[in-house]
């Protein structure tokens, strides 16, 4: 199958699915088809696994973020974060992940826990509340 | 130990550091950051985690991304995506997260597999290796 047969078969090829009908035509796409089913799977499982590790860490970082008001602790910690920065660097070689889409990764739940305390803070909750990288 | 308490320590409260040091002055303070030392060590696992995973699904897509290039595959597929969406939405509730966190997640982890695979594609690879949401 090439990209002009798709384009002929189903019109805009940008909608392509892959499903059992596609499969019927042909044995060999049958078995890719079947591969990939296999590996979509994998990748649905991470990412129920990868959402249920968000729900905790944002969970413990809006304790750290409580405690820090409640102490009079300043919300960022700089230290702290350049102490992420490189051990996040060193997890993603050893795991064989590219260490920008780590530091992305930590850019993510940073800036979502900085939203998440600037909605706090302008609720009432005070500057202090405003617990940056935890 | 207020706000210009630590004004007055440090100079700067933004680059407050949660360490012994602070906590030697007032034994309250030290709980704090005794507990707030336990939740990072939590965060740090979590994000270990994290990586971990995402180390995996780049794998996984990659694998998808190639498959689909072998036999002629369209890259998106907006069944899937439409699927993705709404079962991470429901595990994101489950787990007690705020479910546009989730589709920030998907979001995240979709933009990056459309850009390596732009950068496939740019190098040789043609259309068809553009594995858009894998």
């Amino acid at each position: 199958m090439t990209d002009s047969d798709t384009d002929s078969e189903n019109g805009d090829w940008r909608s392509t699915t892959i499903d059992a009908a596609q499969a019927e035509h042909n044995p060999k796409v049958a078995v890719v088809v079947a591969r990939i089913t296999q590996l979509r799977q994998s990748i649905d499982n991470i990412d129920g696994a990868a959402i249920a590790l968000l729900a905790e860490r944002f969970k413990a970082t809006a304790q750290v973020g409580q405690l820090k008001a409640e102490a009079g602790f300043a919300p960022a910690d700089y230290q702290r974060e350049d102490y992420q920065i490189q051990r996040l660097h060193r997890i993603a070689e050893d795991a064989g992940l590219d260490p920008d889409i780590a530091e992305m990764y930590r850019e993510f739940v940073v800036t979502e826990t900085k939203k998440r305390h600037a909605r706090i803070a302008a609720a009432g909750g005070g500057p202090q509340v405003l617990d940056v990288f935890a």
